[in-house]
């Protein structure tokens, strides 16, 4: 970190300011140019509260030299994390590290049928994941919200058929006690920087697929990802599933280049979702193959036996046969890739 | 609610849809024209998930006449909604239908001495609220999160002190034992659409003062109002506080349109916090003046006795004195609107 | 400017590096501290171009500590600039510097009998400049695209009749030949950053009434400005309009929070325009006080005698009677805010 | 286009109304609900401008289900457009219809070594079309504004000595004298709604290559094309390169999502330029292929021999070396999206 310091301060003053930062526990080198008077702090900036600091009438402005997430930086852990789970047939499916992994399955579980039948379908397809909402967070309070523990039960019934682990959101951390199934946890966008719920979960141990928020930062992403980190939980699954722009001909605006710039960032596995990024069940295949070559580690993908009657977001829902299709393409751009289904 | 149906849908088609739809509880009227059928939904279409109908194939578009909210609509209870609250002294304090409630504080509460006196400082300015924060929603993990149920104490002793009524940030539900002693519960930007946290509110009977999301619209925002209301509880304060835009020269960009816009499609008291809003202390006078101008019921403001070194947003908080100043504009113009302080 | 120059860097490469900054005019100190070195750069900084900068491989970041304008900086020029007009009838009229300039009229001319009784019930109610578009820019190739001459030669009339002083917008250059009456030229938020325009009319000595651009920063607007004024032309009004944001429950998302700002770092005046940033008339009166009271220097209101029936921006037009209306109101709050209207 | 009416309108005004709209050369059909009129239109309602209809007071809500252009719409015109240049040697080279056309070059023509050598490496690297600014859009006039005609002559020559074909941005029209060997003309992100300068594109009969503004939906983007093929030149590429959003961890948000969308929406060929979209040349690579991936027809790829020293956005340039590479996945990417190079 570095701060300009104001002209015209005395030498009291800056003397002053110097000693506080170094309580937090940082070196402060003082170069004193002609015109300005510059301090480099070296150490470990991440407990230095830039934006509080910025408030100091002898501060002029501040760059963060260092990155301000540690666990979630590649800088210090240069390897790719690889999080396995094990689904209902104790087979190992890993996302990270060399795998491309596809999670699909319906926006909302809403009949036993329905679950078991999309499950089989996308397992025949070829993905490794089944997801399902069971806890469905809806704009309005007349929309249907989901089975809730029904839907879980239904979602285990589904794992048990086809093996494959399970995903679905948690809303609020009393959930977790119905959760002890599921295999990876997914906390929605508009959860993101739920902050008490993120410190929660690093203390379980189960991994977590962190989706980006609508108006969220990479970075702000990332501190996200620290946030259940640094409770001790390091199995986080990070999701670009697109952001709020003014242009509304999709429900989202898929930002891509957060794929690369995340892996290039982080050692987490970042997965996107077209789905959602689209909004629009025709450009999901584009984007799915888009979102490979921008060299993602996996994608969820939602997949209904029936859209148009879907309970919620059928519109961005591909049938089993379409998704199948997909799968095939998938399949070659991985391979370019150097990535294994 | 009106459907443009897709040219060329087969009759029976159309009769299996419209008595779908018809099972929601609305009338349905069918209009064909030479090259395209409509259908004109009447009765509560709030119950009806738009998002869902879109994916249906024989819809081409949807348009919604009506607004997806009922009891947050001025058009089902044209009166102005007024909040009242008592604070430590009995005395009534009002929010909404023609008071001007300002309400101010630090940022977070840090030690007995700080908030009492910028509690003391802030009444004899003309201040009818003491806000604080306890429990804080921070970026970084490794900054300062707030004192918990010590600030909370603190508070309270203000309140004692002064008989000033406290608003403070509410972060998880299970916080709500805790809270007793508070007025006003503020819920901030980031749980706007923590739709399990607003479910709960709908069943406590205190008042809320609901923050608009960095990335939330302003239907969004009535929704999540919707949202504790049709649980019961009819007491929300809106609060615009800056959306998330590509320029980042103030914090946030504080939508003032908001203010006269939501007034005239609610009846919940709206009011606008211009420091979160810019961001930037000298600012607030302006923007505050401003809110006043559009209509505002009232302003949310940081006061802070030493800014410069405040553990959380100094650069946004004005002195007592500058407050004090600001409180003399203040009362002019809202005045000028016919509202009293 | 400062650099932070990247770790490792060898003493040949640093002194090269330098010399090839001294070559812009700077002076350039060097601090080198534990783990990182520092260079300070003083003097006009203005024409290095920081972006060409971050790509040298030995600088690690760049931080500019002073603003890339100079001629529209109050630091260079602290008192407000004040621009004067004559008008049809020789009297002057000001914007800027304790005024309050309102400018009204249709979005676009019409016909003899729209823009003279327009202009003659504007100028009743107090308005002191008329606006009125002949060359209009509109999204659809197939829309209304303004009177062109014609419409300027209506406004000329209407100058006559009223002696208000006439404000359109230019769209091309070569238009100038037709805008000898014209008597401030306005520049439209999508030519903002049409530089060869801007450079242009540098050459001119009409003052450009300059409006922000849908997507541009405020500090991109200010250095428009310096285009025009590197150019020689020194009598810019700017225009807050809105700017886009993720939701369009407004036409544009009016940004106040420009005003005092662009006031604080520049001397130009600053206007508002109510009308295009909102989009709906009844927005326009609250956001028009809003505007004044976080420290306008003016407006600009569209105004139609018969708004339903307009050829274009009818839905953001207020009527004469509206408009006479909102100027008692502006009256008052210019002068609370010590400007004459 | 479907209207419906305000509740309680009469039977005398609606038949003006609707005698209204049938001026503009449209059938109305009126459908009297129990609660509601609707008027659809049928017919070409490309010339009925719906934002001035909005502004009528029987007017409550409008639906376009038709999209606003027609010459750029694939409705009408269901192959793929491809457009051909010849370069210096006479050969042809194609964008669109099956072929994926690789435009590199340099941000800005610097000297006549650089220009030359940079052609040649890219052409060795597999390009087909050279690019290079001559007249550069800055955000300060104090930057580097391009060698102007100079440059031109320098593009001539590389185009002498390769045989590649340039493509190069116009700024004004007025520039058209000097472009006479320019094969494409490009129409810089700033431009794209300079109208003026769109109407007289339609003049003349080079291909144009028209990027995405900053904030510019892709329904403006076809309107823009849709003014200059409504002139008579029907040559257009559409280029997606990035727009604003709220996080500027990369200079612009790369919206990929918009090629699939523009391919299906409209039968003109759509690149994408990852240089402006990304601004960081490590990502550059990434978001080439994904947009290949995506659907595109072609990349636009800063290329310079000496990025550090560039005298425009070399950080987003790639050296020829890089480039080549790239050249190598892309291939493999083209084959399997079925297009050749």
């Amino acid at each position: 970190m570095i701060i300009a310091v104001r002209n015209g301060t005395k030498k009291k003053d800056l003397a002053a300011f110097t000693e506080g930062l170094k309580r937090h526990g940082v070196d402060v080198h003082c170069s004193e140019g002609q015109s300005r008077i510059i301090l480099g702090l070296v150490g470990d900036t991440s407990r230095i509260d830039a934006d509080r600091l910025t408030a100091h009438h002898l501060v002029e402005k501040i760059i963060r030299v260092e990155e301000p997430y540690k666990m979630a930086n590649r800088l210090f852990h240069p390897e790719d994390t690889r999080i396995t789970v094990y689904g209902g047939d104790g087979q190992p499916r890993s996302v990270g590290a060399g795998t491309l992994a596809v999670i699909a399955g319906p926006c909302s579980v809403e009949n036993r049928e329905q679950i078991v039948s999309v499950a089989r379908k996308i397992q025949q397809a070829g993905a490794g994941f089944l997801r399902g909402g069971a806890f469905k967070p809806r704009t309005s309070p007349y929309s249907f919200q989901g089975l809730g523990c029904e839907g879980l039960d239904l979602l285990m019934e589904a794992k048990r058929e086809t093996g494959l682990p399970v995903v679905t959101e948690l809303m609020a951390i009393h959930q977790l006690e119905v959760f002890d199934g599921v295999d990876i946890i997914q906390i929605g966008a508009r959860n993101m920087q739920n902050f008490t719920l993120l410190r929660e979960l690093g203390r379980c141990r189960k991994p977590v697929l962190l989706k980006r928020g609508l108006a969220s930062t990479v970075s702000e992403l990332l501190m996200a990802a620290e946030y259940i980190m640094a409770g001790g939980n390091e199995n986080i699954i990070l999701c670009e599933r697109g952001i709020r722009s003014f242009d509304n001909y999709t429900r989202n605006t898929l930002d891509l280049s957060a794929v690369p710039f995340l892996k290039k960032k982080s050692h987490l596995p970042v997965i996107v979702d077209p789905s959602h990024g689209t909004g629009i069940n025709w450009l999901v295949p584009a984007m799915a193959k888009a979102a490979v070559a921008a060299g993602a580690d996996g994608l969820i993908i939602e997949v209904h036996n029936d859209p148009e009657n879907a309970l919620s977001d059928g519109e961005q829902s591909l049938t089993p046969e379409e998704f199948s299709s997909l799968m095939d393409s998938i399949g070659k751009y991985a391979a370019m890739e150097g990535k294994t289904l």
